[in-house]
Parts: structure tokens; C-alpha cells; sequence
């Protein structure tokens, strides 16, 4: 196989507004009825004021990001790590980033800081993965 | 407020079997459509044989412990960290488990140990989290 | 078999007002998460000023009035096509019908046009569709 | 603005395996619950011997070619026509294919033929698209 098809300091990104029927459909995939994503008068009194999205929904969009763009397809992950600095509320628009932080050629391993921000440009999540790059073959 | 309702080593799991439709539905909110998640043909060729969970829906289901057991209702998640060990393929019954492993009682932070093992007692992810624990009274 | 059970001429329509959870759904299945459909703040910068639902979710909507009313049950869709004229936003009411327009006896084959309209009765789609006729003998 | 940064002859594709929750799904959000979807009595006695599903469903898959990959964001469908040439089954790997056809630079127009296969190289669906492709400056 030759050289990783990315470099240190490649990004990619992807942005969607978080509905709604996000919360709804992540509360059902994961089982995580936690009030503050789910319960509007319970989340009027929190914190937050009102619900806001499940943490690894972002996390959700940083593996889309992985798995689609960089590495993208034949990438494998083997860590991630998610520092939630801001809440996401409803109608909030993130852009999910994963910039290449370093590689390993030999083992094809890739490091990438993870980054996710909102429509004003604050940072909600920091954090890193690292994923195996090792695709397959298409034509085999 | 008084104590923390909660003492180090403390545990509490939940158990799902991972199916199919949980993979195309985790495609689906995440846009993850990685060919090892959704692509049985590109999958068969990989280094697992078949399709495989995203690890973020392993991530999911520790999300759902935390947030409706431990520390439950009230818990607001400032970080994970997940390391994925294993694959967690279609058919699979995966247990997601933390486990309290410090407590800043004057910050109402607690650290948890995370674990998900399959139904062979193999473990597929593990890592830990961080969580405020801040529920609203709900007698207010 | 006897004659088949409609004629030139007639109708039939669904109406369904398009949400955002349906936005987020159709992107979901489809894999589609163009800007125009998931990123509001995208959207808000182009020429529709918002989000607007992905065509073929007017496409699907024209499905279900060939598979469920006309011709019904029985219907296989061989072939359709659609002219998007309007876009379709959150919101809209979106009405789809299908006419008979010719009619192959011989051949159990029925082209149908296909039409959806907003609640302002502006056309947001036109087009046709050929459909086979060939109900299964529920007694069988 | 510049050329269109695509010309005659690019092509990309898209990859599936369809399950019976794309099925599932796809009835929910089209309405479509036509009994050769969704009901697995009937199907059997039908010519296909099992549960196919919507030909929508590769339309779908169409949808996020063009809106994903070529033309990419920026692409707004104008029409599509499609072809339903073989049955697409539970299990089956779907390929959506689009591929430039011709270009009118000076309207920003692009024709499409489109394409799917399923995993044994048979061509499932065929047809062509027609978009606008204006994508949103994103630094504005």
C-alpha cells in the first residue's frame, strides 16, 4: 500500500442544524431519556433554560465526519475523546471538524483534533480520535 | 443540597442487542454512511466480514446509563473518553456499564469508569466520563 | 383477470403537511444532507431564503398515492418522472395526486400523471408515472 | 463565477445494502405501505416472491449522489426521471451512480444520467437528472 492519502494539517468539516427530531431520534436509538433532552418543563428549570441535544450527537456528527470525509471510507475508530465546553440547543446550526494532527505511516494510524462549533463560532466540543486508515479494496 | 445520592464504586448497566435497524438508524442521524456500517458487499471484504456498529453508538448506549442511572437524571456530561477494543457486529447484546470512580463532592463533579462488554463477556469500549450532577428539583 | 378497476380520468390524492422531523427523516434515509435540506444557515443564504425538502420527498409522497389509492394495492412502479417547479418548504401542506391518463388493457399497464400542490394551490411538482397493475388474490 | 468544476463524463457513486428498516422507514415517511413493501404474506404470492422495495428508495439513494457528490452541495434538483428495470430486494447492495451527460455553462444547468446496480451488476434503475447547481458562497 502507499503513503496515507491525507497530511498533517488536512481538515474537513460538516454542519447541520440540530432539529428537534434529532433529539427525539437520538433519545430513541440510545435509550437516553435524560430530561434535559426530552422534557421541555424539566429543562426550563435546569441550567440551560431549555433542552438542549444529547453530547454524543455531536459525537454522532465527528464520526460522519471521520467516516465519510477524513480519513473517510476504510477509516476504523479506535479512540475518541469529547470535552463538551457549551451546551447545543435546538435550531443551533455546528459545523463538526477533524483536522489530521499527526500520522503513523507504518501503522497506518491517524491522529485527528475533533472540533465542533456553532453558528456563532463557538467552540461546543473539543477533543481528538484516532482511527486505523486501511480501506478496501473496491475492485477485489 | 446535601451529599451526592451516589458513592464510589457504584455501578449501574443497561443491555441492548445491537440489530440492524440500529445501524441504519445511527447512519441516519449521525450521516455516518461509513461502508462498514452500511455496505454488507464492502464490509464482507474487510478485516471484519461483515458490517459493524459505529463505535458511537456504543457511545450512545453509555450515554443512556449515565443519563437515566447513573449518576441518572440531573447529570450533565462534560466529557468521555471511549476506546474501542472490539467490534460490536449485528446480533450482538452489548452491555453498557459505568461505574463511579471519584467524586469532587464541593463541585458536584463524579468521574466514571465505562465499560461495554457483548454476550460473550468480551469488552467492545472502554474509557470514562465526566458529569456535573445538577438535577432540577422537581417540586419547584 | 377481468378489466381493470379505473379509467381515464380518474383521480385520486393524499395531502400531508411537510415538517421539519420529515426533512430530517428523508435526509436520514436517503443519505442526502445537502445544505439546502439540513443547514438553515446555508439555506437562509440562498435563493430559497430557508430550507426546503428534498425533491424527491414530493416523489415519495406521489408513491404512496400509486401504491395506496390509484391504482392501489397491486401497483409496481415501472417508471417516473418529475418536474420540480417550486421549492417545497417546512410548513407547505403538499397535496399529490395522480390522474389516469391511458390505459393498456391488454397489458395491465396504466400511465398516470402525477401533480403536488402547496396550500396555495401552486404547482410544486408535475410529472407521470407508469405503473403495472397486478393485484394478488388476497383469497388465495 | 467561474467554470462549473465538473465536466462531461465525471461520475460518482454510492453504495447501500438495503434492509428491511430502510423498508420500514421509507413506508413511514412516504406513507407508501403498498403490501409489496411492507407485508410479507402478500409478497410471497406476488411475482417477486418477497418484499421488494419503493422504487423511490433508489431514487432516494440518487438524491444523495447528486446532493452529496456531483454535483455535490450547491445542486438543486430540477427534475429526474427513473426507470424501474429489476426488482431491488431485502439484502440486496445497491450502487447509485450518477455521471455528467452534458453542461450549459451559461445556466448553470447540468444533466445527469443516473444509474443503479445491485451487487451483481445488474441495472436496477435508470434514468437521467437535470440540476442547477448554485452553491452558497460559504465565507459570505
Amino acid at each position: 500500500m502507499g503513503p496515507l492519502p491525507f497530511r498533517v494539517g488536512d481538515r474537513a468539516s460538516l454542519s447541520r442544524t440540530v432539529t428537534e427530531a434529532d433529539l427525539v431520534a437520538f433519545a430513541g436509538i440510545s435509550g437516553d431519556f435524560n430530561p434535559l433532552h426530552v422534557n421541555a418543563e424539566y429543562a426550563r428549570r435546569s441550567r440551560f433554560g431549555q433542552r438542549v441535544a444529547h453530547g454524543l450527537l455531536s459525537g454522532a456528527y465527528l464520526s460522519a465526519v471521520l467516516g465519510m470525509l477524513l480519513p473517510g471510507p476504510g477509516a476504523i475508530l479506535l479512540s475518541i475523546q469529547l470535552h463538551f465546553r457549551r451546551p447545543v440547543r435546538i435550531g443551533d446550526t455546528i459545523t463538526a471538524t477533524a483536522e489530521v494532527a499527526s500520522i503513523r505511516e507504518d501503522r497506518s494510524l491517524v491522529r485527528l483534533r475533533t472540533l465542533c462549533t456553532n453558528q456563532d463560532g463557538e467552540v461546543t466540543v473539543e477533543g481528538e480520535a484516532v482511527c486505523l486508515y486501511e480501506p478496501v479494496p473496491t475492485g477485489a
